[in-house]
């Protein structure tokens, strides 16, 4: 009954099966391997996007971090939700990548920036000229962090905002692909035709052992890039092993199926605890994460039996049985449905 | 009718006189002169404080990024308030003296951070172990941006605070003089007695030309901090010239009785604002900055008769001339009562 | 004929099973899996160093930055060969990690800093107090860039030099087997026995897929060095990956059995070349790197039939075609002396 | 008998009025007062650079620093002499400044940069792509470090290397005002006619209080500028009083005028050294600093006597008495004849 984190899961058999199929004589490294021209033309093709520069790397803080920093000046501030990753759970890599810019956090419900809130929060910099900082990129996280999506509408209003003042957006797209077929649309809708100008686009929450595509629709900054993730100890050596992992991963939309498996876990599980009456859903499902109230009894009963998932705030000893604390439930691409119908039993059972 | 800045006021007449009194023969440079040994003495005499750290540089900004850089790592979090001026006022300085350490904003009433809010701000950080920043020092701005003054509880509240957590606190005193006088206690009360660890003293608001002291009340960050300080650019060469300002402000009470004078126009001011019918002050005088709400209608006569404050959002332009707009009114050691009686007496003609 | 570079050689096959062994179930993110345990308890006891501190990154870059940025502040100078990695092939990357810290470059033979060299050089640095760069650590590459192979008595004397000036010592020790083979000593002797005080331990150019160990003799920094990771962004998310390569690398001596292969072949190449007439190399076998001087029209005949390796400065065009020109020849440990043969035949065709 | 510094010297007297003058009533702070205009249309005039954007900052290593950062990005590397202030006397300002810049240092006689040598070093980067430093900026130093002046020949042939490997010319003229009266040219000759894009001209070390002149030809650079210099805490509040500085120092030639007046103190103290047959010069003078070696025994009796200057390496204490020991003269606008006299003649008495 693992609720843990989708970064605890295993490696989808095909992606092994492409890295000892990868794994033949002499590959040219650092990026330059024969693996890698595939990649790039099939992430153009899926994404509508024939100028775009991608590049890998093996972590989502890099691509946030290099992608912001190519996008930031070191004197601007960066907008962004309270709950975004790149505040939260980062230890500063973007204001260290950007070499000190700042983050402002922008309002808004179920960890999504309000459009206005933005357009007041950018529009309040610079009214200090050089004194306060400057206005820099936006970055949104698709699916959030409290596992809703944004919707195409959302999407466009916040990159509106940062068209209307000049500033480039990003997407933290590490969980990208569960955001994607729970709107049904397709990737260029949910990026660069809303008006996002960069995406971290995640593998390794959905099966991957660890590769993350940069993609920027306009090319014009790639040297930079290139350079950024050089200099920043990210150009992987051995890239051909990223290559493969990615390619399987296009593949045969194993991306969106492995995200359907993992979106459809979340849903049944939502299912269930929606017939508890202990338990509050914080939004209905929408990705691969919830988030629920239930009473520290609850908990407790659900530790005991062997399931396991994040508190977040709060702590299962002491205090009120009956005392609500909300739980993250994520589920990954593995999730079986046993584990699911085995885990309300024993909410039930409370 | 000058109410926009300290900053644009003038050097105090002594201070002038100091300085051409320490431009004979030779002094030996970067902070090695004979008058900054003098300097160092009397500081610690006021503050009480016989093993402090003293050292002068030329900017409060420089003092305010160079102690929080030695206090704070690149992966921690420093807590402020919201209008504080490392975060609204000095284009990501901090960020980049610190190596990209973040700001935390406080919430809290007149420009002072809320100690019950602080503790949950500082509580908050590091549940998250290596992931999210780290707990960093607090900054407390005395007097406020808003032109209020923390009481010696205030103070004492904050840095209980950051004593639980293991964390040290800075004083932003770019107007500590105004602040001290205010509250008529002595300036170790102020600081070291109520748990602050280091100090920016300004100088440059006060009728300097441009020298601000940084105070390390326990000696043990300074060889650290002076190499920041050069690796900065902000160790003066002819460093005689900063020292002999410094002695003579805190010669004979000098820096006393402009911070008197500065306050009491101000007092002057809000007592005439006060019985104005249109008008409507922020909070009543501490320092010598005020905020006051005035119909637009009124700053525009104010301006043709020439006035110079800045408005705080909002613009003169335009709109119902019987908007609330509000102003800064700042005044300095040289305002003088008849320039603050003629504003008064415009107002009135409103 | 691959002498390219030991990146583009594949992973060894039991690292491949290893990963498949993994890949069952859920396992703890962020270095916090259970083979990670073990693999600190074998580097330990390979070390034999019980204390030592042990973090796995993926590129050998990071492992150095880190390092480095760990022992170095902002305002010191590195001392390192002029060869050296960490100065000609990391864009900058110690530069960024440490926060602007210099490289002081040290000459000396064969790719190695030479010891009175070095003392001069550090002696020299802090006769200007404050205003010139303060000493920081020194950084051994063993093996060199050069293919050669520091001697124990050589490591001793540049350490010594290191503890007499009170700074540390890291040893980048990308190709560390191939050294430790070449000398027939054991990690212990190499290592802190010597006065190193922290690794770049390699595994990817030996035959992982990309993993690099860190190695701290004083685990006194660890702390430390585990938020500078987190926050450059090199804390990998699916940790046990990293962990079950090395664990197999570590096994039965794997890593030393691949050392020795890659060294065999880079040893009969050397023959072959001694026993050209054309063939001038720089230093008798020593790793798995040779350089070795050879006719442009040599060169163009064995680029003609497939040879792949790297020119070092100069150009396989125009010219003199009796012109010596340099090239690396690196082998791995999957060369095949079937290959290194057909090489050798083709050179006596020319 | 004072030769240490030029910092150590005092500020002259129609700069002390000037400052007086200047202390008069409210200004506009942060670089927007008046009489800044008037300083920018001097140097524009002086400089025939009718586009140049001008600055002041309040120190040399500052104006040095935000030059170069402004011109090299964090992953190139800057090309300078050994002895170049910012390699030797800045503790990493340029580093920390420009993000992580490196500096390569490029060999030549006398404290000059060798063209042909240059050359080398620019060529030699970037063979290596993404993976070492990319190509910065060249930084002159003019006069240098040794006291000698770079012919406008030599100027122009390091300045047509930078050009030909499209990188940008920095001059560091902390004592720019002693070369040029020593060659007799014009600033507009010694700086963007020979292909310079940007002077720090100095103006602490020739008799100010603090001031340095920043000059951008090209003032397409100059919003980066202004934020990289509040950014740095180097935009000086009341900068009336830089500007006031700046304004005299340029009115009626006072800058040539001092130049000149040290200059030829320099060339006295040169002759009379020249005459001892213990002296031997470095260099025939060319500004105000000379280096020349004397005896151990002869520094031991001028010491003794109350002359001041740096050894350069090697100590007064013990050891052969007839040992030469390099001292490093240096003499200021207010340098008067007797003070030299005095000094030869202990000289000859030894």
């Amino acid at each position: 009954m693992q609720f843990t984190s989708d970064n605890a899961g295993r490696v989808h058999p095909k992606v092994m099966e492409a890295l000892l199929r990868a794994n033949e004589g002499y590959a040219s490294p650092y990026g330059t391997d024969e693996i890698m021209i595939r990649v790039t033309a099939k992430i153009r093709e899926i994404f509508e996007a024939p100028q775009a520069a991608v590049y890998l790397v093996p972590l989502g803080t890099a691509a946030n971090s290099l992608i912001l920093a190519t996008f930031a000046q070191p004197w601007d501030t960066i907008f962004c939700h309270q709950t975004a990753h790149i505040q939260e759970d980062e230890c500063n890599a973007p204001e260290f990548y950007t070499g000190g810019a700042k983050l402002t956090l922008v309002e808004g419900a179920n960890g999504k920036m309000d459009a206005e809130a933005l357009k007041d929060a950018i529009g309040a910099e610079e009214s200090r000229g050089v004194h306060g900082p400057q206005r820099g990129p936006i970055s949104i996280t698709q699916a959030t962090e409290k596992g809703t999506v944004h919707s195409l509408e959302e999407l466009q209003a916040l990159c509106d905002v940062a068209k209307h003042f000049g500033v480039r957006a990003h997407m933290d797209g590490a969980r990208f692909s569960n955001a994607l077929v729970h709107l049904g649309c397709s990737p260029a809708e949910m990026t660069w035709k809303a008006g996002i100008d960069a995406v971290s686009f995640g593998g390794t929450k959905n099966g991957l052992m660890g590769v993350e595509a940069v993609i920027f629709f306009d090319p014009s900054s790639a040297w930079e890039f290139e350079l950024r993730r050089k200099r920043a100890a990210q150009l992987i050596s051995k890239h051909r092993y990223l290559s493969a992992q990615m390619e399987t991963y296009l593949a045969d939309d194993l991306w969106l199926e492995l995200a359907r498996s993992s979106n459809l876990a979340a849903s049944t599980l939502a299912r269930g605890l929606e017939q508890s009456p202990m338990a509050r859903l914080h939004n209905p499902p929408q990705s691969n994460m919830l988030f629920a109230d239930l009473p520290r009894k609850a908990h407790q009963h659900l530790h005991e039996k062997g399931a396991s998932y994040y508190l977040w705030g709060g702590s299962l000893e002491g205090g009120d049985p009956d005392e609500p604390l909300t739980a993250r439930f994520v589920t990954d691409w593995a999730a079986s449905d046993e584990n699911t119908q085995a885990f309300l039993a024993h909410l039930r059972d409370v």
